[in-house]
């Protein structure tokens, strides 16, 4: 897939997926610099901008990473397993390849060159965290980080490289805060690897937009 | 500002802006199809597509989400005022500027021609919930609706539309999955409402880089 140098915004936005290969190849300086700038122009709440980006490419610390969270999506399977827990989505003809995409991801986490650890800090966040730190409201937390968190996905993928957003980094959060040095009051949202894909980027297919937009009141298919 | 038939993704992505006053004109079935397709590109765990979106342009409906905005945020700039709870951020030179802004549409909402409730089901959300829907994860929950409602508010920018990320619902989630006929299990992430600007979008001013990004440990900063 070749990227153009201005990529149109719809173009980038329909074809954006999930890739979770990637070849050993860096990423250089000017397109992180550049994905990471598309981050911060997202919205936050009070316009307090609650982030930070820790970019990990140090081989040993993606290695630590990488053990944890192998550990992580073992334990994930294993639970998922016994409780079932993808009824609903295995029947669905993207989801085996989606999760072998996603079993060697858990396996090769640490040789995406490039981990991307995108933190919520909590004591920016106003009378949305009490002062201990605690959310008063989870929902307006995380709307002032994943809208970033998208925008750097989709800035990567502007620039013809891949990532994925994952959040098995809940699993071992403590750990993964303390590598990394990290302050109590600051949280991990998500882990993005990052890295010049093997795998195509989209087009995607969706539910149709019939079936998930309503008109005025619940279940008025949205006709347009 | 004239938007490009096919604007460019970092021109969108760094000129996006909250916009919060919107003249009395519709927004267009078309535009409407083209900004929720795009909300439903997003990634989402497990592929799952567990979103709604409640496209609400009933003047009567409109009218009674606007009373209750208002009721919350009063409640709201009381709390604020009680608590000190933005002797964080009052003091940046956008603020003023910001919160007049959000307090004109605290009392404007339902002049907006569109407002788009946007919604998180719980029972597609796997291991991510219990069964009796309760979130085992939140962040993880988060992060499969708040990327779709950038996508949104990125695709109504590229279209010259104005939006604004709002969670001030939280305060009358009940009233309001009444109000739209919404099941228990379906949450209410966001409410963005969507019309023609009448402020000028970005481009926005930021944080420096290097404050917000660091390399490989927390705190050394990311020089790129």
């Amino acid at each position: 897939v070749t990227v153009p140098a201005e990529p149109d915004f719809f173009t980038v936005v329909d074809t954006q997926r999930a890739l979770r290969r990637f070849g050993r190849e860096p990423v250089s300086d000017a397109s992180l610099r550049r994905i990471l700038t598309a981050a911060t122009r997202a919205p936050s709440a009070r316009g307090a901008e609650p982030w930070f980006f820790v970019v990990v490419r140090d081989p040993s610390i993606r290695a630590a990473i990488g053990a944890h969270y192998r550990r992580a999506w073992e334990a994930g399977e294993a639970f998922t397993v016994a409780t079932d827990a993808d009824r609903d989505v295995r029947e669905r003809p993207y989801y085996p390849r989606m999760m072998r995409a996603a079993a060697h991801l858990a396996t090769h986490l640490a040789e995406a060159p490039v981990l991307v650890v995108c933190c919520l800090d909590h004591a920016q966040l106003g009378p949305i965290a009490g002062p201990d730190g605690a959310l008063a409201s989870p929902v307006s937390a995380y709307a002032s980080i994943f809208p970033a968190v998208q925008n750097l996905l989709l800035a990567a993928h502007a620039l013809g490289l891949g990532g994925t957003l994952t959040t098995l980094h809940r699993h071992f959060e403590d750990a993964l805060k303390s590598l990394l040095g990290m302050p109590a009051r600051v949280e991990v949202a998500a882990i993005v690897p990052l890295g010049h894909p093997l795998d195509r980027a989209g087009p995607t297919r969706r539910k149709p937009l019939s079936t998930v937009a309503f008109a005025d009141t619940w279940g008025a298919p949205f006709g347009g």
